[in-house]
């Protein structure tokens, strides 16, 4: 079983394909922080993003698909564009015919930390404890989307 | 010249294709006011669009694309769909390589009527003598999307 995390934006987008082994444990396939150019329009962008999406599903063979929910915020001009990236993100999820499911910020919280209310600090602790990652590893975006495919990862029943 | 005017949305989506002849005069190739599936969730009903999309493009082949810009409302929920909407709409125009253009609701007014402050009555009155619509035409968004196809056409210069 394997799974397709994705933190959404159209300037970073947190990238992570991990798979369940028999053996109930998680590995990490394959994770990164993608930047889009920010010297392109926002559709160029968005483009870079389904092409970069298509090449690591084709790559990888994700099962499933998981994403965060988007909550309400008081920058419209942001979430106009978040959402415009998340829907295409989506679209090429299921092109692709992939299992779609959305988590809240609390449900991965619960989901890594099993605590709903827990920090940020707490979820990338548990993340660390996890999964075994590379050592460079620092993007926020790039932790967030394994954070995503654990809790997907944890949904699934059957193996 | 051939343009694809889209009126965005997640439910109702207008979309028309119109072409300017050499004598400059735009003649309605196709529109219709296309409904999506109230019963399924909204990335079906957004890769539905999708498909319509493709086969729309497919058999009349614009050359251009245009769209009109979205803007700040109170409801945050109808903005991320409409937006999850409208980005899987302009990647589906980029993939076919269209020429993409966004237009905001005064340069809409200020093209069919030449007033930007024109009602949505007086846009309607002149698109009808612009463009000669099928008796039953009755959708507003169908009535927008020739609309936005007409302001598209109108900033070709060079035919």
């Amino acid at each position: 079983m394997k799974t397709l995390g994705i933190d959404p934006g159209y300037d970073r987008i947190g990238i992570a394909v991990l798979e369940k082994k028999q053996n109930g444990k998680e590995v990490r396939l394959f994770s990164e922080c993608f930047m889009t150019d920010r010297v392109k329009n926002i559709h160029e962008r968005i483009f870079s993003i389904a092409e970069r999406l298509d090449t690591i599903i084709e790559k990888y063979k994700p099962n499933r698909f998981a994403i965060e929910t988007i909550f309400h915020t008081k920058n419209t001009k942001t979430v106009i564009g978040v959402s415009e990236a998340r829907g295409v993100i989506i679209y090429i999820a299921s092109k692709h015919k992939l299992s779609i499911q959305e988590y809240t910020p609390n449900q991965i919280k619960n989901a890594t930390t099993g605590y709903g209310k827990a920090t940020k600090e707490q979820v990338y602790s548990m993340v660390t404890r996890l999964v075994t990652l590379p050592k460079n590893l620092k993007q926020d975006d790039e932790i967030d989307a394994i954070a995503i495919a654990i809790t997907d990862l944890a949904h699934v029943k059957n193996l």
